[in-house]
């Protein structure tokens, strides 16, 4: 019999979050009920929430959330991955068609059905609408759900189910390691995770950011090199001398002259998703056989071998602990950036449990 | 000593070609002389000879020319790698720094120094403007000269100097065979030779062109499919299909549509270079691991590798032949994408040997 638990939902595109309550299914047999502890905030969420996309498919009223940390409460009948009190997390989808090519190769993030979103998504079974983890708990099958190693606290993991894997996923996908130059634009809540895990990789890291304000963040989280593109000596400097820059800005930039910046094979992947479409000359990709590329987010299979490599290397997010009341305050900061580096929502602030 | 020799020269970017004669330097001690038989014309002439890059560096007045196929008639005397009266091409550089990172890798194209233009550069040792294939004959370091194997002429061989090596290398470096499926946009000039050195290397090939009408020569060239870009159907047909495409276009197009029609990890490569920026909206490279890339002609050993590739599968370019008092028209029919498929100069038509 489903449940009603405590959740945030907006109801529309301009309006504030509320207190409410959502329904959880009855586990299926090979699903997992996971009390949320940790819920992060990603800036997609925003984009979503307040309908920024232009492509006018969220969902009212709407619960976001896609870096979700907890505790397994139940299980299905036919759960083997999963046993109740495990340290678990879910990310950005919560099921995929499981039969298409991307699918069968682990990347269910490009699943040719599509991916069923962790919220903002519908159900493949009862076409009902997913919402995330802004709420008391979640019910996702066991294969979508992810181990939370010891060592690493539930808060700080939340936002590597999204935040990590979009800079881990392009940096094992196109070499970082030692020996190799790597740029991170931006230093936010994607990119201060790509400077810890790219410098865990090996790599020489240089944060690109528009100021020097974050210069003493950036050298302690790993970066070997930290400059400001608002200053033009930054591009005559740095001619040609990265393997790969990761692109975390959500907003248009000069991208030629980021890619100017590439050497001979290098690539720059976008992982921030500007709104607009951005104006690229050809020349710049020609002249030294560059490529433009993106990412997202990560398959199921490498979501676990990152949790496990944070683990590993002791390395977690830059956290601020909010309360669920303070969410919309939190989505005014991110959009101004001012936060070091990702909020993230302290669940046990819906006050006594209900309903669940 | 210098000598002069017949040429062909535009005196600026809006006049005529007119016939003259030009100095050829002495042969240096590994300068082969080359007695010039065909010389190709590619689009990029055309942009040179009118300076329509918007780089106003074209030097006047202009001898264009870097798809070149002769016949050594001299060597300086250290030259190991040609005799007197070997069939020989020289493609769009002469010369590069040769210690560069790109340059010891056998990227000579993507040299540091930046390599010499076979027309429109300058010579690293005395500045002399460098002056192309519409001419009697050319001295070239042996390192910058290609053998042109038996079996294949020297008229359908001299287009594979650039338009050959500028599909190959790509073709190549992204790994067209078998089992592989890739696209070529635009059946011009570059696109004939792509599509037949795909098919050569057993990819399953489909030429995307903007109507039918060159179906028929496409089916003939190896292509598996031919599609109209002018049709929407194709778009919706072609979903997410293919491992490479390559654009041979030099003129604008909604890259996103194309970037859409690629599989996981897909790759779109220009080769084509537009001279305006083109916007791409970071979505068509997100959704599907996708990357836009370019690349640049070929190295000098991957160009010898191209030509050795064509002349084992008797692959040359569709050529139109024309004579040295035909180029301005013969541009303006290129400028009409009226040539199937490149035209050659025969530089027997500048008459008696002079001055050489």
């Amino acid at each position: 019999m489903p449940v009603t638990v405590p959740a945030l939902a907006t109801p529309g595109s301009s309006e504030p979050f509320e207190r409410t309550e959502i329904e959880r299914r009855d586990p299926r047999p090979h699903d997992v009920v996971i009390d949320i502890a940790y819920a992060g905030i990603c800036h997609s969420d925003i984009h979503m929430a307040r309908d920024e996309w232009g492509r006018g498919d969220s969902v009212f009223p709407l619960t976001p959330g896609h870096e979700i940390a907890g505790i397994v409460a139940a299980v299905g009948d036919q759960v083997t991955r999963y046993a109740v009190g495990d340290r678990v997390g879910v990310g950005c989808f919560v099921d995929s068609c499981r039969e298409c090519e991307n699918c069968l190769a682990g990347d269910e993030q490009y699943c040719l059905r599509g991916e069923v979103g962790t919220y903002g998504g519908h159900d493949y079974h009862d076409g009902t609408p997913t919402k995330g983890g802004y709420s008391r708990s979640i019910v996702v099958d066991e294969n979508y759900v992810l181990g939370i190693p010891e060592g690493i606290g539930l808060d700080v993991a939340a936002p590597l189910l999204c935040a990590g894997i979009t800079l881990y996923s392009p940096l094992r996908h196109w070499g970082a390691g030692p020996g190799k130059k790597v740029a991170i634009i931006g230093l936010g809540g994607l990119g201060h995770m790509g400077v810890r895990i790219a410098h865990a990789m090996g790599a020489e890291v240089t944060v690109l950011s528009q100021s020097l304000a974050k210069e003493e963040d950036g050298r302690r989280l790993g970066a070997d090199h930290f400059r400001a593109t608002s200053d033009p000596e930054t591009f005559a400097d740095l001619g040609r001398e990265f393997d790969l820059i990761v692109n975390t800005v959500g907003a248009p930039l000069d991208i030629d002259a980021f890619l100017s910046l590439l050497r001979l094979d290098g690539t720059l992947v976008n992982v921030g998703v500007s709104p607009e479409p951005i104006p690229y000359h050809p020349f710049s990709l020609i002249g030294n056989r560059r490529s433009l590329a993106g990412s997202k987010i990560g398959g199921i299979r490498e979501t676990q071998e990152m949790l496990d490599f944070c683990a590993a290397h002791g390395l977690g997010a830059e956290i601020e602990t909010i309360s669920v009341d303070d969410v919309d305050a939190a989505y005014d900061r991110v959009v101004a950036s001012d936060v070091r580096y990702r909020f993230v929502i302290d669940i046990s602030t819906f006050g006594d449990r209900q309903g669940a």
